[in-house]
């Protein structure tokens, strides 16, 4: 469960932008991504959810829709057509460009497990708050399904908590309990599950107190190098993808874990 | 405030060189830049300052100059024309570059605030010792003024305390107390402010007893290419500046900001 | 001295394969490579040893022949012709190269002094355990010897510890204790000496788990660029290795060190 929330306010697409804070409030502009949707509905990127509100206007921890998601719908990547295939894929980076490269404040509130393409999600935000729960494991566990993460994955995990973390990690598909997660950096603040929500807007509050023009400027001159090697190599990876997902072996791999998942429900 | 030392044995502009320490001793020859003073003197960079000497010949930490730097000089930036502006940011880079490749070992002993342009020289030293006061913070602050640090600032910063910590400290302008700077890596070393310099001159003979040939090119082979990535857009880094800081609003910002530091004084 | 362990299974050259563990069982393929001979038994890299085994076929630690290494063979590199030292050298590159890429799982056991090419070995390894003993020091510590790391040391360092740790140690030559050589994250274990085997291969056996496949490709996706940049220029780092082994002052240094060592030991 994951939601990220934004100050409306210079939206460079923001035809529906949420309402400015008033000044010494908390903003209140709200973006909630179910990456689970497919294809993935980017125009909810968009989408400003409306909030309750306590009397000074900010939301509150009640109000939060509680999203799950359990990272990329693997329901997406089984049984389908490469057409399919590609189109998803094609989605997801966009999903991913448009949030790493937005000139909003972002923080993602992680109240819920976050593996794979949630975990994705949140290193694409500015900063990240993990409920204090011993079941929210967070990380890229690829592996441990028989697949690989994307080099675009991969950068986003190095540049976050470092070569060599990202090379074990990476490697063993760890998923990292939240104490964990805090100490090796994959996640700026670990608090109590009910002050995720709060923590998150009093830390939108510190970015937002930064002069928004040379904020954007120097988000961008860190994320440039990144963002451009994916533009670069963007079909590239729709084909690896496309063609690894089309094996059989890796097909059979993902219908063994969707089964258990199913079992495991059941 | 803060003073680089170094030794001036092997240093290749060394017309002017100090005296070669005895053997067991440690350096005499000081190194002092005051990146306030404009357009910057550079010549100081290579000007032995003759520190009173112990009976060992060590300077003694009495005879430390404080000079003083809130980093660069704004009024620099200010009110002035393109051709003044680009003048002295050739020189900012000059210094910098001079520094950051120095052959001789510079140890910053930083007794006073460190801000932007202090911090960026800071940087370009091979260890950072900070007195251990609350006011003496360390970092680069730029967004808080409006403006954004240039490229080769942010390699310093990702080179010195990795990607993440850069990529949240440069977009907030935060500035680190010495506890936390030190916990970052941001310094080596936090002692009692009455130490500082005492414990630069034994970090000094840490560094001194290396044979300095292979140490040389060894600290060569970690930043010629940050440098070159510099020297490579150097033209372009100036007009980016000059341009970016004749614009009336970053002219109305940083007026804003002289005249609040002016108030603060009077 | 150490010890790097594999599993033979999915061995790419293993026409010499050992045993499979059998489920629940660590693996008891052992690869032992001792650095000190020269030119490098390259071939020993695919020879596995067959160790005594405890009644659940896993290896016993008494078994583990300690192979001493303090690194490259120094008399390799000293007083020989320029053909036999490019002839050494290419051989260093590639015991490197083989061990960096590896599709194996490598553990590096350290259960002695681990300097210069002791430690790069041991940076190749997938994961490092180190004996918890004051004496067994590990680093590159090159610059004392008045000699430099070539750049493919520097970048296994730096993928390791970070950019400012190594540019530190590197110039400093400095060779860390176990219990900092943990802190900075170039070993990723220290246990009691007599608990560096068994953790090796705890270690091994979590690594085993992960689908092999998977755990390939992403081993390659970390390390490929890092090897690449060696393989492009590895003619180059053989002729500076060469010219620099060669001058008469590095063969003095190399001299003065080595008589300094059989003195110790006489």
């Amino acid at each position: 469960v994951w939601a990220a929330k934004a100050w409306r306010e210079g939206d460079p697409g923001g035809t529906r932008a949420g309402r400015r804070p008033r000044a010494g409030s908390v903003p209140t502009g709200f973006l909630d991504v179910d990456v689970t949707s497919a294809p993935l509905a980017l125009e909810c990127l968009y989408t400003p959810w409306a909030p309750g509100t306590d009397s000074d206007g900010a939301p509150t921890p009640q109000d939060c829709p509680r999203v799950f998601s359990a990272g990329l719908d693997l329901t997406e990547m089984c049984g389908r057509n490469p057409a399919h295939y590609a189109e998803y894929w094609k989605a997801v980076q966009e999903l991913w460009l448009r949030t790493y490269l937005s000139s909003l404040v972002l923080v993602a509130a992680i109240n819920g497990a976050c593996p794979a393409g949630g975990c994705i999600i949140a290193l694409a935000c500015d900063c990240r708050v993990l409920a204090d729960n011993p079941k929210y494991h967070i990380g890229l566990n690829e592996t441990l399904l028989g697949i690989t993460a994307p080099f675009w994955f991969k950068d986003a995990y190095v540049n976050t908590i470092g070569h060599r973390a990202s090379e074990q990690a990476l490697q063993l598909g760890y998923l990292f309990p939240p104490s964990e997660a805090l100490q090796v950096g994959l996640v700026d603040q670990v608090v109590p599950e009910d002050q995720v929500l709060s923590t998150a807007l009093s830390e939108m509050a510190r970015w937002l107190a930064v002069p928004d023009h040379a904020r954007q400027l120097t988000k961008n001159m860190m994320r440039k190098a990144t963002a451009d090697r994916l533009l670069r190599q963007r079909d590239a990876d729709i084909q690896n993808f496309v063609s690894f997902i089309c094996r059989d072996s890796i097909q059979k791999s993902l219908q063994v874990y969707l089964e258990k998942l199913r079992q495991r429900k059941g």
